[in-house]
Order: structure tokens, then sequence, then C-alpha cells
């Protein structure tokens, strides 16, 4: 991966190092998009071998989780990094964090078929409003990968205001859940399927923005975890980095 | 705060920067724990003012949670710590993380109740059941700061276990309300309500266990997060730190 805030130091083998972290951070949220592609289609097409692969494969995602904290941990304690180099080896570690619950969430999603009842089951519409914002936040996490692997501010900033679309898609399918329970007592054990996959969904959304945050953290050096969306265009109109 | 861990540097500024960064961390927990006793108490009397009062206070543990994060980054930069001194550095980074999320399950405990229409108050079993469970996640928060303020090893993995003992309180607030709605439609409200709250409670449990991982990783030199109880136990009965 060519990039221009790895490859400057006299010592190379400092350089493949902050490389592997990358290149591993990537692979682990590859490994978390494919488990959430897979979990969205289970859940729709009541897919229970697919599902059961995403519970499956949730040690590998935690497997990667401890390796790359090491490897942090190990660069850290050895390279002793200053500036943009110790930022990106933070970056990497509060990344992990937000992947390995992207994960665990892909596994409540694909969990919840597999422990659904026969009455449980949601009906066509809904299933596709959960397909629809499964899909909108599987886009949204795989841009957030995208803008980390180019370590774009600009872009994690675009990316990073998609979350208010996701919020709305939670808002409307809590409040249909709501009121196909209120009007019909048989909707409760759908509705409360939707509730609890739309929730899942909306947290993925929470934590690709984070990654976001963590790419303009990486570029600007500045912790934008709680500004405005006015501060946090203003700290990626800066010249920087 | 006398703690054998810190205080053994040639450098007594060094000493200060880190003793600042757990003093810090404390009090930030500590304003947590404020949060989490007020929200519990607001929602189970209706007390809207204080509940405002937990909303109004979010964004003072945004501002440490900030703070902090800068001030280890700092220490980081500047000192180039080893070592325990390394981990202790994380550790305050990743429990941030952690306390900074508390701060917004209380926060959504809170407005919970503000947003709450009179057709959704649980009834007065109902809420005791949400004050039960409260005061278990609240005690288990409690200790897990305690547990790091010491920096022991052995009661964090005890107070991590406790863990089990909120999960059990979630299953059964969350089959109750189910079951409550599916036997009368206008229960639909309340139950909602119970199921917000008691998942926002579970998920203080969990980020209380985490902290407690963090303190083993402190103390031991290992990231537990995925162990299981026995490999935990034999980490803890293993003479290191």
């Amino acid at each position: 991966m060519p990039n221009s805030k790895i490859g400057r130091h006299y010592s190379q083998a400092f350089d493949t190092e902050l490389q592997q972290a990358v290149d591993r951070l990537l692979q682990m949220a590859a490994l978390t998009q494919q488990q959430l592609t897979d979990a969205i289609a289970a859940f729709v097409e009541a897919d229970h071998a697919r599902a059961e692969q995403v519970v499956a494969s949730d040690h590998r995602v935690n497997d990667f989780e401890v390796d790359i904290d090491e490897h942090c941990l190990d660069i850290l304690a050895r390279r002793q990094p200053a500036a943009s180099d110790l930022r990106l080896v933070l970056t990497v570690l509060k990344s992990i964090n937000d992947i390995e619950r992207i994960g665990d969430l892909a596994k409540r999603v694909a969990k919840t078929l597999l422990e659904q009842a026969d009455t449980d089951r949601p009906n066509q519409a809904q299933l596709d409003e959960i397909d629809v914002m499964g899909h909108r936040v599987l886009h949204m996490l795989q841009r957030a990968c995208v803008s980390f692997e180019r370590m774009d501010a600009t872009d994690a900033l675009t990316v990073l205001r998609k979350d208010k679309e996701i919020d709305q898609d939670y808002d409307r399918i809590v409040a249909q859940s709501i009121s196909a329970m209120s009007n019909d007592s048989s909707q409760v054990g759908p509705s409360m399927q939707l509730f609890v996959i739309a929730r899942a969904l909306e947290r993925i959304g929470d934590h690709s923005r984070n990654i976001c945050q963590h790419v303009i953290f990486l570029c600007k050096g500045r912790n934008v975890a709680h500004f405005s969306d006015a501060e946090l265009q203003q700290i990626v109109d800066k010249q920087r980095s």
C-alpha cells in the first residue's frame, strides 16, 4: 500500500512494522465487512448455514485484535515512535477496538436469525427495510476503511456524515416496530427482531463513524471525537499533515 | 494515591505525569458513577430534574476524555515510556474509552425518562427490577474502578465475574418484557422502556468488565480480552508485575 505517511524512516524495518500494522488492520476490517455482508444476507434470506459461518468466524476477528494490539505495543516499546508515527500506532489501536465491536454486532445479527422462532419471522416488507439499512451501513463501513487506507481526512469526513442517514433508518424502523406491536400483539416477535437488528446496524454505523474520527486524528493531529460538524470541517480544511 | 506501580523514576516530573493520568481517570470514573446513580434514581422516581442533570453533565465526561487522551499522547511522545509505564499509559487510554461510553449509556437511561409518554410508565414491580439491576451494575462499576485504583488483578478478576449476574438480570427483564407485550398490547410502551434501560445497564456491565480486563493487562502484561475464565485465573495466579 503506497502511503505518504509511511516509508520515510532511516530504518526500513520500522517502515515495514508500521506497514504491517496497517495491513493487518485492513485485513481485519475486510473480514468484518464479509461478516456483515453474510449476516445481512443470512437474516434476510433465512440462511442458517450462512449465519453459522458468521458466528464461527468471530474468533478470527478476536485473534486479529489481540495480534495487532501486541504488534502495536511492541512498536511503542521498541521504536518509541514520535509525531505522525505515534499517531499512526494509536490510530490503529483505537480502530481495532471499533472493528472488533463491529464483528460482535455482525455476530449478533446472525445469532438473531439462529435463535428465531417461526412466529418471529418478519414479513417481506420488513425484511426489505433491514436489507436497505444493512447495505447502507455496509457501504459506510467499506468507505470508512478506504479513508483509513488512503489516510484521507476529507474522505473520512464525507463518510462520517453518512451516519445521520443510518440514524434516520433506525428511528423509522423502531417507530414502525412499536406501532406494529401496539396494533397487533402477534407482531411482538417479528417487531422485536427488527428492533434488535436495527439497533446492531445503528451501532455499526457509530463504530464506522469512530473509525473516520480516528483517520482525522491521524491526518490532523486533533482528537475530534466530540466536535460539531462545523468544527470538523474547519479542522479538515486546515493545511497540515 | 499510593501505588507500587508509580513513583520510582529518576525523574519526579515523570512520576507526577503518570499519577495525573490515573487521578484524572478516577475523577472521570467518579463522575460517571454519579451519573449512573442519578440516572437510575431519576428513572425509578420519575425525577425529571435529576435526569436533566445527567444529560447536562455529559459534556464534562467528554472533556475529561479528550483531556486525558491528550495528556497520555503527550507522555508517549515526550517520555517514550517502556515496560509497565507504557502499559499504564495504554491502560488509561483504553479505559477512558469505556468510561466515556458508560457516561453515554447513563445519559441514555436519563433520556428514556425525559422522552417517556405517560402511557409508557412501567409499574412499580417493573421499576423495582430496574432498581435492583441498576444497583448491581453501579456496584460492579464502582468495584472495577477500585481495582483500577489499587491496580489489583485478583480484585479485577473477582469483579469481572460479576458480569454474569448482570447478564442474568438482563435476560430475565427482556423475557418479562416480551411476555408482557405479547399478553397485552397496552404494555408495549412500558415494556420497550424496560428493554431499552436493561440493555443500557447490561452494556455498562460489559464496559466495567472491560476495565477489569485492562487492569489485568496492566498487572500481568497480557491482553486477556478473549480469555476463558480458567485462562484468566491462570494469568492472575501467575507471579509477576
